[in-house]
């Protein structure tokens, strides 16, 4: 990574507006850069649903106004170079696949789901991103986890983001710290700054029953569905990034809890499980992110080099 | 197909007696039949799970004692011959992509859900079965879908095929019309007789709305999984085979209430969506099963030449 240039999304100013930020930031590298070397194209990982091949968005829940946008379309034709989108879950997968935790373990087909604002997810098959039909493929952050459950923004209720995710997490949290503050209700021990994933995972840490009631939950409903997911796919690894992975330590019991009592093909394949017959069927693993948050950046940087 | 044996599973007297029961009937076939023809191998499709390439069964919960057993390894020693064993969710799945709804339809990548005594589940890849790591892919039967749901036999609660199995329908009806003989109480319209999947799709389309609305139930639940599943692997085909496919009348109100509500690639994808900016994003379809029973048969003979 040579450079790293951070901009605002511009969200109310529309995608042409975002678009024109882009380009100017991606010349002004270009100008800076290609002294040392030749540039092979442009990788974008973009807030989905996408069309791809053609890199479309398609009603995209956090980028109002957006719909029908060809976000490659109008990259090309301003940069005149090639240009590949891929959505954000897909290109963390990508980067976890041929940097992190596919390349220490030496394993290609891999499902990440990325704990961020929402719930991302990619699945990688044999080293390529499976993009599914029309590149909308990899939305396990949709999966349905409690049939009853909250509204989710999709449209359905009780999605895996509802629970899994850092905003899920705050919003709970937030709850919590209202009924807290009724008369004669115990000490909340964050006094009243605004609550983050990291300032919930240190309260927890520091002993807050509550608190890490709610990470169990989060951790709960992260093994309901990894465990359909392994029984889906029996991939070899799966990958939990984005802000949320950071507190692994305060998930991972619970998830690996329904995993144990709701994957057979789990408990058939986990590291260490009898094998009948003398013969080891292989392992399944869950493991954290080894990219942190620049996973995204790091597989839309590999993009064109598959691609181009 | 030339010929059709059909024989009972000696469950109780172990492993070793089926298969001598299955390789009688294998030679007799040869014999008759290898006059006019060339035998590349014998293709098997056999409950699961099962560890692929080997062809072992690991703690197949309808056969029990079979844990480790090899019956591809067994079948071959015997018979002198290519074997390659399959799940028979599996073989269902490439017998509906090669002879069946895909071929129609020209579609290659799919997956089919087989509704019977429980829900078999295949993945198909661009025209090949996604085995997954182990060979144990495709339980798609065993996805949480109300995880404080009944306890399933594979250990977790709530699985789909505690709700759109023939033998999940057939319990509820049989505890609905214990209820019903309470004094007082209507009259059951299907007598005293053996409830069947069958028995109680004629009710329902006779007019039975307490019936009606358990193959509602049925649907929802295959609603919710088939949302995620599309959601999670973006296909183009989703098929339902089975014995309740037959229901599809019944079914599929509800199925697609489901799909529309909880799956945002659905909306996008589905055949006549709007499409924004000139371009349709493709179709997802849902359908039903065009092999009927002999979909797993078909499957199996399928193997050899894909293999062999």
């Amino acid at each position: 990574m040579l450079r790293h240039v951070e901009l605002p999304t511009r969200v109310a100013a529309g995608p042409r507006a975002v678009v024109e930020d882009m380009c100017q930031a991606i010349q002004s590298l270009r100008e800076e850069l290609l002294i040392d070397g030749e540039l092979l194209g442009i990788g974008i990982g973009s807030p989905g649903p996408l069309e791809l091949p053609a890199g479309r968005l398609r009603n995209p829940p956090n980028l109002p106004g957006w719909d029908g946008f060809n976000l490659r379309e109008e990259l090309e034709e301003r940069l005149q170079m090639p240009v590949v989108v891929e959505s954000d879950g897909n290109v963390a997968a990508l980067a976890e696949s041929v940097l992190g935790q596919g390349k220490l373990l030496g394993i290609h087909s891999l499902c990440m789901l990325t704990l961020g604002t929402g719930v991302g997810s990619g699945i990688i098959l044999n080293g390529k991103i499976w993009t599914g039909a029309t590149g909308m493929a990899g939305e396990a952050g949709h999966m349905t986890i409690f049939p009853d459950g909250p509204m989710c923004g999709c449209g359905g209720t009780g999605c895996l983001e509802m629970y899994a995710s850092a905003t899920a997490l705050v919003k709970a949290a937030e709850r919590l710290r209202e009924q807290d503050r009724a008369p004669g209700k115990k000490f909340w021990n964050d006094g009243d700054g605004p609550l983050t994933a990291r300032s919930l995972a240190n309260s927890a840490r520091r002993g807050n029953p509550e608190i890490q009631g709610l990470f169990a939950e989060a951790g709960r409903a992260l093994g309901i569905g990894l465990a359909s997911l392994i029984n889906i796919l029996n991939l070899p690894l799966f990958v939990i990034g984005g802000g949320l992975a950071n507190s692994w330590d305060l998930l991972s019991p619970s998830l690996f809890e329904e995993l144990g009592r709701r994957s057979y093909v789990y408990r058939l394949t986990v590291k260490g499980a009898p094998a009948s017959g003398g013969l080891h069927a292989g392992g399944t693993q869950v493991v954290p992110a080894l990219l942190g948050a620049e996973a995204g950046l790091l597989g839309a940087c590999i993009l064109p080099s598959l691609s181009c």
